[in-house]
């Protein structure tokens, strides 16, 4: 009886990697997690023990610390297309490169009014992600995207007409609030923008503007508009994937205490939640990828 | 323009089941988060607003909970089964169901040195999953699993003669500590097995017995090896895999203050971490599935 | 042989309430985690299973989220101030309540640059706490506060001149990156703020603007200077105190690879993190409570 | 106007130490997290900026290291009264240190049925707690302790004739579960234990089986009892401290779906919990220290 080796992938996961940029006085920082991975023929690493292939974690950790101040960090994209290149280059029995970065936000201190030259404080909330594919002779495919965006209407949603069975007690809700933290991962097209940062900030913005002036009569519909809005105002972007929870919030029952509740206290609740995924296409494209493995 | 609605799927996530099982003074216990997913035609629910299709997370819920009275809790991969089957009886428009079911397992309080009827401690450490995903008119995706098995070797493991370039420090180990917290998930072929519960400690038995009598020259090495002794073993796996972080454990350089550190003490890291990932199938056997989706 | 009970209290922890104000079409939200205890004499409940003077923790949840509706939650001081007074009347046995409210902030979603009506986007961030302690026939005790709060200075810091004994290796630093995870708590004194939100934000921009303009030669003196400056700033502030991980940057040596690195690509570590306290007080102001008990 | 520093100390938190014992073929495993810290007179580096008597944190790390390997770690308390001893000497300014180790217990994986030499796997659960204080020329306080010990009784709870006012809806329960995540911390007295490690095996199996075999009428009695088992049977133990969040269990109404539900099937809530904290005192004993600062 013999067996093989199926699908398999290697690498530094979770490399803190903060850049400052020092040449003048006012100072600015990229603050990343970056992880890399290599796929391909590594059989005679899992089957003989074989390292003479293997570009160890620790040289890809070594490699992405030292792009940050070779290559420097233009913006997550731009680093992880840089250093998914290189990982290539140094091991020949890769096949593939992955570079998963995420980025944590800083703003400017303001003192007086005016932001500071060196002190930042982190936003929080969102973080930014992008991941670089290249496989050898073939364009990179970039994902850029976004993770922990809480939104949250306090109205402009219902939730009715739903199927009913056998185990249905849910009633129909007219006016409820409507929240999520969202994912969102865009892949690019052919034509990779100019700017990384701007066009981040510009899918950002027509995803948030979006969940604020649509009616919701479901967040599965929510997502779907947002992702055709998306698709509409960004030309660059060829697919937009969402995971949503959809983070209840219970309207409290007040009634035994005499107390009415016009909508204006809820629980939120931690476990369980609603969780909606939707991927949304130019009609023209083909499918590449499946779901989840952007 | 148009666009299109790609991959898609929706649930509850994260009901937190416990199942008492109190026919006699001797009590058991189950202690389950219980994932459920639908897919299929929902086109209308994203881009019209029409729910009259959708079987509710809130109903997917109420079902998870009455399934666990109705139909018991014989094992995790018994439940999953069975609510999957009835989620798409309860949604016509679904074309497959998801039940993920982790389990958090007890242990008898111990008093005087026998195990108590009615008094538990959870157990902690590693969790065990199952996946069943069900599709209309065929049999059924059973992949059972855990994570968070935390396993390590003070000794016989090495890591040397690997690729040296550029961006490479790191020095051969001829004895090091080798550590993981291990995620692994095997695929059941045609014959399930008959005692659910039996079969998932077996497995386990066989991958912790491999990973302590093994000698190791890389994690690689390691996985593999405990994966072909799987498949030999259990003739009802037909394909299993590994998500593997290596767990580093540095040895500390007290040289400066003239302390001799003959491999005694170690600072355990916590990021960056080596990510082994691999899956170990039977030659014969199709890849289903892609990795990470199982 | 005898034994007694020692200090005790009880409590319902992290009531979730989220309290939206919809008397106009502009909307407004607080997100709250209210945690409430007391104390009191509370021995017939331990000693023989008596629980007739127990205000039960599921009636002190029922009363924050009946208060949310009925006093409302103008600001979390004010809202804990009046929960606090209720559970004194509603529990006679206690001789004290203690309400911790942390707040989690949300901002309006800008939409063609105004901030929409209905939907907000959680910031994200540093969490805003207040602590109000009620002992019958007392004025009650506040304590505001921070915590989450990230701040990093990129220069404009030093480390030099320390203690050097047998097991110390570190090297003197003129420049390095200074950066914590700040959290403050301040008392108040006996005249309380006319706005608990203005004083808030007013607390808060003190820190923040000293840590930026004030040359640190050590977390220490930069959290002295902080807390100087609040008190000299804020009449009403009796005294505060801090507690701040030292989250270290370390420079990484990139001369294996013939690269230099000046100061701009760092490693920010998880742990170990030295862990500075302190708090600062008016000279004339008896020292109430002990450290960590604010 | 003048302002003064009040209480403050300063250290470095969370260094992860692991110890292997590899003497004989037969290797073992202590698996720490440890946090220094010193108090004194530190006015110097706060007021002044001046560190010549500051023991930097760095300095605190590298002793915990080198004191795992010179003195090693028979336990926990051997190791930290001996740590926070050499604190003392090497900071004369300090008056006091503080030396908390956490331990996470492995057990040997078992071959056959036979524990391995050199291969563990970490045993999940509860972890172990020790707190030294050492002050100059006094006696050590010892503090021994365990946290998140899940305990769970699925019958022989109940809670009812408690308290009812406005706010009250809570229906008398006269059979319940009962679970909390126990964090217990006992003080020894003058005189120590000759073994720390069965000292605390001791202690610990006092509170569970106490759990165990005590009818509950509500946790608040269920603590007391612990407590004064562990007094009794533990001539050494001056005081202990618990600290236990009520884990609800809801059972799940399951009669809309016309399924009877006799205690069968619960929903395990997250939040909000209650929280019960108490401690139990030999009564010819003096309080030392306030609550939660042990």
């Amino acid at each position: 009886m013999t067996f093989a080796l199926g699908p398999n992938r290697y690498g530094k996961a979770e490399n803190r990697v903060v850049r400052v940029h020092r040449d003048t006085a006012r100072h600015g920082i990229r603050d990343l997690n970056v992880s890399t991975q290599l796929r391909g023929d590594f059989t005679a690493a899992h089957v003989d023990g074989d390292q003479s292939q293997v570009l160890t974690t620790d040289t890809q950790k070594n490699t992405a610390f030292a792009y940050a101040e070779q290559v420097g960090v233009r913006s997550p994209e731009d680093y992880a297309l840089a250093l998914g290149e290189r990982l290539l280059v140094a091991a020949p029995a890769a096949t593939a490169s992955r570079v998963e970065v995420e980025e944590y936000p800083w703003d400017r201190v303001e003192v007086g009014g005016v932001g500071h030259d060196h002190t930042f404080v982190r936003r929080g909330g969102e973080v930014r992600t992008t991941v670089v594919v290249r496989e050898r002779d073939t364009p990179p495919l970039v994902v850029s995207g976004l993770r922990d965006l809480v939104l949250l209407k306090t109205t402009g949603s219902e939730f009715r007409g739903f199927l009913r069975e056998e185990y249905t007690t849910l009633e129909d809700a007219a006016d409820r609030i409507l929240a999520t933290s969202l994912t969102a991962r865009w892949r690019h097209g052919a034509t990779a923008p100019a700017d990384w940062d701007a066009s981040h900030d510009a899918v950002r913005r027509t995803c948030v503007e979006t969940f604020a002036t649509t009616y919701s009569r479901a967040l599965q519909e929510t997502l779907y508009t947002m992702g055709v809005a998306v698709l509409r105002a960004h030309p660059h972007v060829a697919e937009i994937d969402f995971s949503a929870p959809n983070k209840h919030h219970v309207l409290v029952d007040l009634s035994p205490f005499g107390v009415d509740n016009p909508g204006e206290v809820f629980v939120a609740t931690d476990r369980p939640y609603g969780l909606i995924e939707a991927r949304v296409q130019r009609e023209a494209h083909e499918c590449r990828g499946h779901f989840g493995e952007f």
